[in-house]
């Protein structure tokens, strides 16, 4: 599997597309060598991401509720076990054959069911899996449900498993490369839809509105942000991340980040597109952003770490005086199942790891340099899904960047 | 104010709509009584919709990231203290005066980027306020941050804060009901655009891209459900929560839920719809589950208790021969900033409190009876937002129901 290109979302029978299979099995094989490699004997997750990583599971989720939702125990072998939402548990059961063991279970929100979930459904499956006294990993969860499992499963040692899960998504499996090219395409659409839309007078939120209308007909899952980002003129310096009743104007620079998901990936893309005639400050910008954001993809060569591309970055930034603008976030992220994860590049707090790139590791590279009090706005960000591989960094994304704002 | 319609999302000089200020400082008093109450020093919150409901951040929400992007910090006196990502703080230390203190933070996910929030922002912050050997109150954390808050700050307690937070929010504030009808007004119209675009041959998909068009063109914030749920014909029964590629047939029930959140609070409104000539027994399903949504809204009186509604939805149901056909979730919940919360009504799993109905509480209610093996489907649920009143329940939400699946 090393197709570079969108087929097409159908189920064929005329070419091979998506092996779901190796997909699954590839999926448990490096989380379970990572489970005992962090010395847990089982992970119990609850980060959507996560349990979609283990079983599959396309859940309803509901705005706000990751993490209270759907759950999924990882054991060293068999069928991951999963815990669904009750209104997902009867499609679940007839719909997801590769599951033996599948239970409904309430939001674990309210302090009584959370204890029904703990002390009935969970310690049954604990005492049949011999867990009674073992080491779980687990990744996020209500304090209520910290406290309930440390009360009612006192033997066991909770500890931390979500560092095992984004150690065991760190690099892509084959199928998935294939599915993010999908979601790629995906998003090139949706940000497509906005560019269309752009005119002066429109709302942002008119903007955000087409390209939703894009996203949801061509089968993406949901947007990258849950709240899609269309934020023009001055709203760009500092930016509001996401799409207001603003009038889009003569002049405006608009910057449009909404990205898309399918069969569980994300593609997180953007651009930034002047509506109307820059003026030739917006032009510098533009052209400095430009830079630094090739300059950084440039770097990403097997070998180099998360710190060289973010030096790279700002490098190009610093020849034009640019290189205090940048917004107080990573310049890129890793991106798959979780629409951002570690490793980050650039991240402006301490802490973060400086990780060796390999090949199989996907980024989203998104520098956003914003500079005030420029009318129109000073604010500029691309972004650009990229793919670790032998031969250097290959960009997923196609979509053009704006004209006229590179002339000159 | 009792305004008990939606007069329109702007900002105008000739006519009151609604007092932010009145608002926010009815959620502080609100969350601070509830804070004294469970005995807390302070309450550490990280769900959006806690962070909304104590600063009225509007933050960049990414998908999945629920509790790892923003947090606030509330205290017995003075402004909360709002932990935001790098992204949005530099905005909201400009466009939100009405809090004195804004931290910039890394996404916490990744160990040491955790560990620098703990041990650098969070203490910092602790040791100036006094609350370095306080009991505070959190809602929703990953593992390694509880682990790091245990780990650093030993002479805290931590404990749950989110039983305190639900408290708080239990009854609606005359402001908060203002911000619904808006929320309301735009969920129907959400719904009615997906009911219009319905004809056999389009995809649930492409009737929930309209939908979503439109849920942005009005100032929706996002969906009430992340994945916005149309389900046709046999994808009711059982429910597939979601829009697939699945084409809508002659003959197939519809079901819609999408709902709009505005200004921080939801909205949750259903509808069933028949796409062409309905069968004599999709009718007969149609008008029970009518009839049971109805004879529990009619008991939704001040006193009654949700297990008052519940047995009312039930012994509809009964007198159709319909009771066991209810979906394995609660046939109501409470709504507000949170999407769902407690109190529900109908839960099926043990553990779910019993609450007395109290004016000022608001509920979407929602059964859902679905029957197997019906050429079309045999799936319908109702949903309508109901506020409790001292004069009863007063429904919001103001959709017609299918007159096609209602008559005969």
């Amino acid at each position: 599997m090393t197709r570079s290109w969108a087929a097409g979302p159908f189920a064929v029978d005329y070419e091979q597309r998506v092996d779901f299979s190796a997909l699954r099995a590839g999926r448990l094989a490096r989380a379970r060598a990572q489970m005992r490699g962090h010395g847990l004997d089982a992970l119990l997750v609850w980060k959507d991401e996560n349990v979609r990583y283990l079983t599959s599971l396309r859940p309803q989720l509901i705005a706000g509720k990751s993490g209270l939702l759907s759950g999924a125990l990882l054991l060293p072998e068999g069928d991951p076990i999963l815990f669904a939402s009750g209104g997902d548990a009867d499609r679940a059961q007839r719909a997801m054959p590769w599951l033996a063991e599948i239970h409904a279970i309430p939001i674990l929100e309210e302090r009584g069911l959370v204890d029904h979930f703990v002390r009935v459904i969970l310690a049954d499956v604990l005492r049949r899996q011999r867990l009674d006294a073992a080491c779980i990993g687990i990744d996020l969860a209500s304090q209520t449900l910290h406290d309930a499992l440390r009360e009612r499963h006192p033997r066991v040692q909770w500890t931390d498993g979500d560092a095992a899960m984004q150690a065991a998504r760190l690099t892509k499996l084959p199928e998935e490369v294939v599915l993010v090219e999908e979601a790629v395409a995906i998003a090139e659409a949706v940000t497509q839809a906005a560019l269309d839309a752009l005119r002066p007078g429109v709302r942002e939120l008119d903007v955000a509105a087409e390209a939703m209308r894009t996203l949801y007909h061509l089968g993406g899952e949901y947007a990258h942000v849950t709240t899609p980002f269309v934020a023009s003129g001055e709203r760009m310096a500092p930016p509001t991340r996401l799409a207001t009743d603003k009038v889009i104007r003569h002049g405006d620079l608009v910057f449009i980040d909404i990205g898309a998901m399918w069969n569980g990936y994300f593609a997180d893309v953007g651009r930034t597109a002047i509506c109307g005639e820059p003026s030739a400050e917006q032009r510098r910008i533009f052209r400095a952003a430009h830079e630094a954001h090739h300059s950084g993809i440039e770097a990403m060569r097997p070998g180099a770490t998360t710190a060289d591309v973010a030096r790279a970055i700002r490098r190009a930034a610093e020849a034009h005086a640019l290189a205090g603008r940048f917004l107080t976030l990573f310049m890129g992220h890793g991106i798959g199942v979780g629409a951002n994860e570690p490793p980050y590049v650039g991240e402006p707090f301490p802490g973060a790891a400086e990780v060796a790139l390999q090949p199989g590791m996907l980024f989203a590279m998104e520098p956003l340099i914003w500079v005030p009090d420029v009318p129109g706005g000073g604010g500029v960000r691309f972004e650009d899904m990229v793919l670790i591989t032998e031969q250097g960094p290959r960009r997923l994304s196609r979509l053009p960047y704006d004209r006229a704002l590179l002339a000159g």
